[in-house]
C-alpha cells in the first residue's frame, strides 16, 4: 500500500450552486493550506494542513506552491476518432459526418492507427486538465479496444462503448444490428468494470440506428443493467426531423429513446439544444442526463442550448458539460466554459425582454449566468452527478479517486498575466472569492495553458513545460 | 535609405472574397516562393522570388522557412484602458461599464499607470499579430498621448482619439463638451497625420455624449474633415432604448450620427448588432463602415451580427473586425475570427429556414459562413479598406507599409499539431487552398500561438519563445 500527501490551495464543491443563488460559495469549499492524503489512489483524509499534519506530518508530501487545485476536468461527451478532424469547415451536422467524420473515423479499424491516434487523444486530454471522459469511439471494435487499453495503461476513469449507426452512414462505415449486438457484448464482458472503465451501451443517435439496432440496444441494457447509455438527442433542427420520419409513432425525440426503455439513471443525451419542456420535465422525471457542448453547438450552428432551463429547480436536470470535440473545435473544459459562457449570455438578450417583452423571464435569465461557480462545479461535481459517477470523483471527498489539476492562474493568452494581478493584489488566492475570481480569469481570459499539472490517480500524469520569454523589439 | 527583403511563403487578398463566392481563391495571391522588398518600411517590390532575384539577389535578404506570411492583421475596434479589465463577470453593456470599466479607465488620467498599461497593450497586440488597430483611449488626454507616444517609438500605424463621455458616466470620469473639445483639438493638431499616427474624433457612443458634446464633434470634424470618427452603435437593445429617448427627432440610432453630419467616409461604428436594412443601406449610400466584434457581442450577451446581410451585394457596407477588448474577451484577431464563424453558424439555423421557413434566406445565410479566404481578407485588406487606410496597409501591394506576420500553422493547443498534418502531408503549403486549409485551421483549432513572429514597416518587433515540450507519465 502506498500512502502519499499533496500539499496546496484547494477548491472543490459540496454542493450545486445553482442551489444557492446569492450565496453561491456556500456550496464550495476552499482550502487555502490544505493537505490530500492518498493511498493507492483514493482519498483517505483531506482537510487543512494544520489539522491534518499531526497525523500525516511524516507522509511523504509534494508541496504545490502558487496553484489552484481542484478536481480532475469531466467531458461528458467527445469523439476519440475525431482527434484529428475537429474544426472542419463550414457544415451544419449531418453533411459535416458525411464529408469530414466518417471517413477518419473509418481509420480507426486499423489497429495501428488506432493506437497512434488514441494515445495523441489523451495527451490532449490531459493537456487540457481532463481526467474522466464519456467517450464515443467508431463501428470498429478495434477503437474501443484501443480506449479501454489506454485508458487502462493511465489508469483513468473513462467511460464509452462501440458507437453504432446502421443507417445513413456510408456503406463503409456502417454496422449492422448484429454485429453491434455481438461485438458490443464482447466488449461489456471484457471491460465494463474491469479497473476504472465504464463501458456505455452507445447508439450514435437515433438517425444513425434503425429501429432494429435500437432494439439490440434495448436488449444489451436489459441484459447488462449496470451499463451506462451515451447517445446525442435534439443536436440540429433537421436531425430531428429526420429522426421524427422515422418514427412516427413518436410525438418528440426523447420518445424514441423511451420507446427502448434506455431513458433512467446512467442515460446521458448529448446536446439537448432543442428539447422542449415537456422533454426536459421527462428527463427529470426519470432521472436521467443531458450533456451541454457549446462550442459544437456554436460551430455546427446547431443553436443555443437553453441552461437556464436544464436548471429550473422545479424541473432540474443532471448536466454535464462535454467538448464533443471535433464537432466542438477545442479539447479543453476550459475553453468550453468560455463557449458555455456566451451561450448564457445571449440567451440572456431575449429572456431580458429587451427585444420581446413577451419573452421576458427574469430567474431563468439569472440561471443562465455561468459564474465561476457554476462553472467549474458543471466540469468536476456536477459533470460527475451528470455521469452518474459522483460516488467516485468530482471532489475531494474522503473514498473518492485522487483525480486533479493544478491550476497557473497567471498563465494564458496575451493580457492573461496582468489581468490575474488585480486580484489578491498579484498574490496566492486568500479568500474563496480570490480564488471565484481567478478561476473566472482562466476560464474567461485564458485557456488551457493555465493547466500547469494534472494527477491521475494520485500520481502526476502531465507537467506542462516551463515557459519562456518572448522577444520584443526594443522601444 | 535602408533597403532588404523577406524571402518566404505569402498569402494576401487582391479582391474581396464574397465577390467571387464559389471562387473564392481568385480573391487571393498565394507566393509560394515569394521575395518582398522593403526601402524604408515601404514595400518596393513583391513577387515570385524566382522572378525578383536577378535584380534584388544582392539584396540583404531574411528567409523565413515553413511559415505562412500574411499582412498585419487590423483590429477595427479596441480600448487600450481596458487591458486589465477584459473579461469581467456577468452583466450586459450599461451596468458592465459602471462596474469594471470607467474605474478602470479612469486610472489612465495618471500618467505613470498609463505608460505601463499602454506598454503592455501594443505588447499584447504584437503578440496577437495585430500590427493596425482603431483605438479608444479614455477622457484624459494622458491616455491619448501615450497611444501615440507608444506607437510613435514603435512605429505603428494607429487611429485613435479622446474618447468623450459627458453623460451617464460617474462624475469622476465624465468629461464636459468644452473640455472635450479644447483637449481633441490639441491633440489633433500633435498628433494627426505625425508619422503614422491618424487622429479619430471618438465621441464614446450616442448615450454617453450630450447633444452638446456631439454638436462638439460635429464642429471638429468640419474644423479637421481630413480626421476619422470612431464610435459604437446599435450594441445593446436596452442601449439603443436609451439613445432614442435622447433622441426622439431620430426614427433609428443610425440618424442621431446622421444629425451630426458624422456619417460618411472615414465613419465607423462599432457593433451594429441591431441595425436595420435601411441602417445599412444608409451606412453604404454614404461610404461610411461598421466593425463586427463577436466575441464582445457574445461576452455581453449584445446579440448576433448579421454578416450576411452587412455582405449583401446590394448594399454591402466596409466592414472591419474587432476585438472590442476589454468587452471581447480575447486581444488577438485569431481568436476574433472562432467567434466571427460561429456567429455566422449560429445566424443560419435561422436563415436555412429549418425552425421558421418564412425566414429562409440561403444567400444571406452562404455569406454568413466564413471561409479562410473571408476571414483572412477580413482582418487584412478588409480591415484597411473597412477603416479607410487600404492605400496604406493591408496587403503586400507595392507602395504600401511592410507589416506583416509569419504564422506557424503546427502551434496552438492540445489537437492543432495533428491537426495541421491532414494538409500538404504535414509539409508546406504547395497550393492556395493549402495555405487557406491550414489558415482555417489556425483561426478554428488554433489561436495566437500560431503567430510566430510580427514585423512592422519591414523590422522585427516580435519573436514568440522557442517551444517547449511537456511531460507526460510513461505509459
Amino acid at each position: 500500500m502506498t500512502t502519499h500527501a499533496i500539499r496546496g490551495t484547494f477548491f472543490d464543491f459540496v454542493d450545486d450552486p445553482w442551489n444557492h443563488v446569492g450565496d453561491e460559495e456556500a456550496s464550495a469549499r476552499f482550502v487555502k493550506d490544505g493537505l490530500l492524503v492518498v493511498e493507492d489512489g483514493i482519498i483517505t483524509a483531506f482537510g487543512p494542513y494544520s489539522e491534518l499534519s499531526a497525523e500525516y506530518g511524516d507522509v511523504e508530501t509534494t508541496h504545490i506552491e502558487h496553484r489552484i487545485i481542484t478536481p480532475g476536468f469531466i467531458d461528458g461527451h467527445i469523439h476519440l476518432p475525431q482527434t484529428r478532424v475537429l474544426g472542419a469547415y463550414g457544415l451544419q451536422l449531418l453533411p459535416w459526418l458525411q464529408k469530414w467524420v466518417f471517413p477518419e473515423e473509418a481509420r480507426y479499424a486499423d489497429r495501428d492507427y488506432a493506437i497512434a491516434g488514441t494515445k495523441r487523444f489523451f495527451n490532449n486530454l490531459l493537456a487540457s486538465g481532463t481526467t474522466t471522459a464519456q467517450v464515443f469511439t467508431s463501428t470498429s471494435p478495434v477503437c474501443t479496444e484501443e480506449l479501454f487499453e489506454e485508458a487502462t495503461r493511465r489508469n483513468m476513469r473513462m467511460i464509452g462503448g462501440l458507437t453504432g449507426i446502421d443507417q445513413n452512414a456510408p456503406e463503409y462505415f456502417a454496422d449492422t444490428p448484429e454485429s453491434f449486438y455481438e461485438n458490443s457484448k464482447i466488449l461489456i464482458e471484457k471491460y465494463h468494470n474491469v479497473g476504472r472503465n465504464l463501458y456505455a451501451v452507445t447508439p450514435r443517435f437515433a438517425f444513425g440506428s434503425s429501429p432494429e439496432q435500437m432494439e439490440k440496444c434495448q436488449q444489451l441494457k436489459k441484459e447488462y443493467p449496470d451499463t451506462w447509455v451515451n447517445t446525442h438527442i435534439s443536436e440540429n433542427p433537421h436531425e430531428i426531423r429526420g429522426v421524427l420520419d422515422l418514427h412516427p409513432d413518436c410525438d418528440d425525440y426523447l420518445a424514441v429513446y423511451e420507446k427502448y426503455d434506455l431513458v433512467g439513471p446512467k442515460f446521458s443525451g448529448g446536446h439537448g439544444v432543442w428539447l422542449s419542456d415537456d422533454e426536459f420535465k421527462r428527463i427529470h422525471d426519470k432521472d436521467a442526463s443531458v450533456t451541454f457542448c457549446p462550442h459544437s453547438n456554436l460551430f455546427l450552428g446547431s443553436g443555443l442550448f437553453r441552461l437556464g432551463k436544464a436548471k429550473d429547480p422545479a424541473q432540474k436536470v443532471r448536466l454535464s458539460f462535454g467538448t464533443d470535440m471535433g464537432g466542438g473545435n477545442r479539447f479543453g473544459m476550459l475553453q468550453v466554459l468560455d463557449g458555455a459562457y456566451k451561450v448564457g449570455m445571449i440567451n440572456n438578450t431575449i429572456l431580458d425582454g429587451s427585444i420581446d417583452p413577451s419573452r421576458m423571464a427574469t430567474a431563468e435569465s439569472e440561471r443562465n449566468k455561468l459564474s465561476a461557480y457554476r462553472a467549474f462545479y458543471s466540469i468536476t461535481l456536477g459533470g460527475a452527478e451528470g455521469l452518474f459517477i459522483d460516488d467516485k470523483v468530482g471532489s475531494f471527498e474522503v473514498g473518492k479517486e485522487a483525480d486533479f489539476v493544478a491550476l497557473d492562474w497567471t498563465q494564458g493568452p496575451a493580457g492573461a498575466d496582468w489581468h490575474s494581478q488585480l486580484i489578491a493584489d498579484g498574490g496566492d488566492p486568500v479568500t474563496v472569492d480570490d480564488a471565484a475570481n481567478m478561476l473566472f480569469g482562466i476560464m474567461i481570459v485564458g485557456d488551457e495553458r493555465a493547466v500547469d499539472q494534472t494527477w491521475v490517480m494520485g500520481e502526476k500524469a502531465y507537467q506542462k513545460a516551463a515557459e519562456v520569454e518572448p522577444t520584443f523589439a526594443a522601444v
